[in-house]
């Protein structure tokens, strides 16, 4: 694709946001419905495409995790169906007033939610990601435009013209569902297009994030890596301790809400540690305790552990080693558990909870398109809300400035 | 300034960052009241390195306007130091709960405001814009780099020096407010601290803008500038609609927010606009009526003038030829009113008041650092809450991810 191109896909999306952006609820919804009734009646036809890009994996060595993020099945495919129908049973932020007064002069002023207007999303190759992010931009009245992985280009192609399909038979424009070509010069060329896009949403690898950083002229909300803490604390359950530090490590460990380091009260270390190391080497799970793993982001089945003195300690720790992402303590102390949560600076601090609990659908967002680690606009996960932007509405009657 | 004293500046910055998130309310007021009172102490001293300035900005030839910007007076002084008390009275958006739920699986979900953390801030040669924005960044719990313009340099730096004496004074580290030395270099290597810095507000000409934009790796909130129209619809106030273009492009007209194009629907256009230019005219007020003149920022006593056919037409000169900042429809219609603040795209959309009512001020917020043409973050004024961000605070009681 040339450069011409891309930036025309750029200004077609920026010309087809005001429509979006005044679409109502019921039509957005109707859309959802139709799509995912496409999606279903159209599984031939994607699970043949996404089998040429898995079959391109396997034969690149991809790792087992990768094939399986990229892999659809009839299942998943009804997922993803089921997600969209999911996606119509939330409310519409766009139009909502967040807050409203009456100031000394008689005006009156409104905040009021509108669309962000064109996103760019990047993200790794995970067909069912095309899906709902597309999805959660038309429902919260914004253009996107989608550049996956280039390894799930089939995929993404079929499932993305399925959507335009269904918003062309309903007399919608469907440019404001747009998929990139693979390749980073494409992206290089999107990232300066300010004049046309107004948000890139950038989720992958430290390589993507460093590009991103370095040549957007659009403001960025990075989707960066998790160095999640668990601080089991010397007044801690420590059998929920144990459940808690098992689940955060054990059961999904290549996401970025998993726990990477596990930070030990000394006075409790001997009386806890025993069994949790027991249980982690049945599950397979290396534990390192070396100072050099401090602020490591395995994404396996690995940790790093470190004993320390008290709960400053701890909280000294995440401030040097955190990634701003997700912090956890376990204990029953409501002293420590509130120091804690106040001081400790992230998208999300817990207490007595998995910090896999670090998800717009778990904390009750409905769903996400990822979890922010950019302190501006949204911090943590980003659901329809964070979607769109507020501006204010001043209704007078005659009021000038003395 | 070397390199290595500048990106070391930024480092204090954030080292400074925590003790100031963690200050108390009361403490915070505390301070500013004392900042007040050491202003107006030190007034002899201040229009001394002030006079330095303004005797230079003379000599330079700068603007009359400009220079009026940059001199400080006794008067002005007392305005500073009444300033400083109006922001103690505001609210501290720091600690404040925005949301809370609780989750089917029974945690506790809160979103809490916290500060952004570190502000860089540049600015045009005001004084008055030093002691209001590090003053309004102490109240949010934030730390402060500010970089005035070059020519208030004897002015800010005696200024900065007063209120962190305060804080030295009083226990505070003086690192939460600092002063960047003049010239561009040094403000190409803080744009490069995104480790250090969480926001960069940028204020000016168009040049700065583009350097900023084009050099910053940390979020940027553009204070950018204000196109802003008032259209005068067929079902207007005549009268009203007077009052507000007079006021819109006389009262200040080298502010942002002063009209710079008037729209008239063609209806009224020979009803309504003979009287107007007469007042114009005895304003000085020069009327230009060529197409090459829409979009433009006059930031004088000059406007352009356009009749239109109606809203539609209106709007879509607006949507066309308008920078997101302040836009007024004047009607006693109510259908047009709402049509035109439902559907024009600007940081703030009004009826029937004069576009110089977008002010954090006039419209309640208390102050602000700016108006901000940015969509994410904060779009229009922004005041303290605006100069914070939200994390999520979650109890649980042992829950895990299933």
């Amino acid at each position: 694709m040339k450069e011409a191109a891309i930036v025309m896909l750029a200004k077609r999306a920026k010309a087809a946001s005001a429509k979006v952006a005044a679409l109502d609820s019921k039509i957005k919804n109707l859309l959802l419905l139709k799509m995912a009734k496409a999606l279903l009646s159209s599984e031939k036809k994607i699970l043949e495409a996404n089998r040429l890009d898995v079959i391109a994996a396997q034969k690149n060595n991809f790792a087992p995790a990768f094939i399986d993020r990229l892999t659809l099945t009839p299942k998943r495919l009804r997922e993803m169906a089921k997600s969209l129908k999911a996606i119509t049973r939330l409310s519409d932020p766009v139009g909502k007033k967040t807050a409203h007064w009456k100031t000394p002069a008689g005006l009156g002023v409104e905040k009021v939610r509108i669309p962000l207007g064109v996103i760019g999303m990047i993200y790794e190759s995970r067909p069912d990601v095309t899906v709902d992010t597309a999805a959660l931009c038309l429902k919260s009245g914004n253009t996107v435009i989608l550049r996956g992985g280039s390894e799930a280009w089939h995929s993404n192609k079929i499932l993305s013209d399925i959507l335009r399909g269904v918003l062309k038979k309903n007399g919608v424009n469907p440019d404001i569902i747009q998929l990139m070509p693979p390749g980073h010069a494409a992206v290089k060329i999107i990232l300066e297009q300010d004049k046309y896009i107004d948000l890139i949403i950038p989720r992958g690898g430290e390589s993507l994030m460093k590009m991103v950083r370095g040549l957007s002229k659009i403001p960025v909300i990075r989707h960066d890596k998790g160095v999640c803490h668990i601080f089991v604390d010397r007044d801690a359950d420590l059998k929920m301790a144990e459940t808690i530090c098992l689940n955060a490590k054990v059961q999904r460990p290549g996401t970025c809400n998993a726990m990477e380091c596990l930070l030990v009260d000394q006075k409790i270390a001997t009386q806890f540690l025993p069994s949790l190391l027991k249980k982690f080497k049945n599950f397979g799970v290396k534990v390192r305790r070396s100072s050099k793993d401090w602020g490591k982001e395995f994404l396996d089945l690995e940790l790093a552990l470190r004993v320390v003195p008290n709960i400053d300690a701890a909280m000294d720790h995440i401030q040097k080693y955190g990634s701003l992402h997700t912090e956890s303590i376990i204990t029953q102390n409501k002293k420590h558990a509130e120091k804690f949560l106040k001081n400790v600076l992230a998208s999300v601090v817990m207490v007595n909870a998995s910090t896999r609990l670090n998800d717009g659908f778990q904390l009750g967002l409905g769903s996400e398109v990822g979890i922010s680690t950019t302190k501006l606009h949204a911090f943590g996960p980003m659901g329809l809300e964070e979607l769109t932007t507020t501006k204010f509405v001043v209704r007078g009657q005659g009021q000038i400035r003395r």
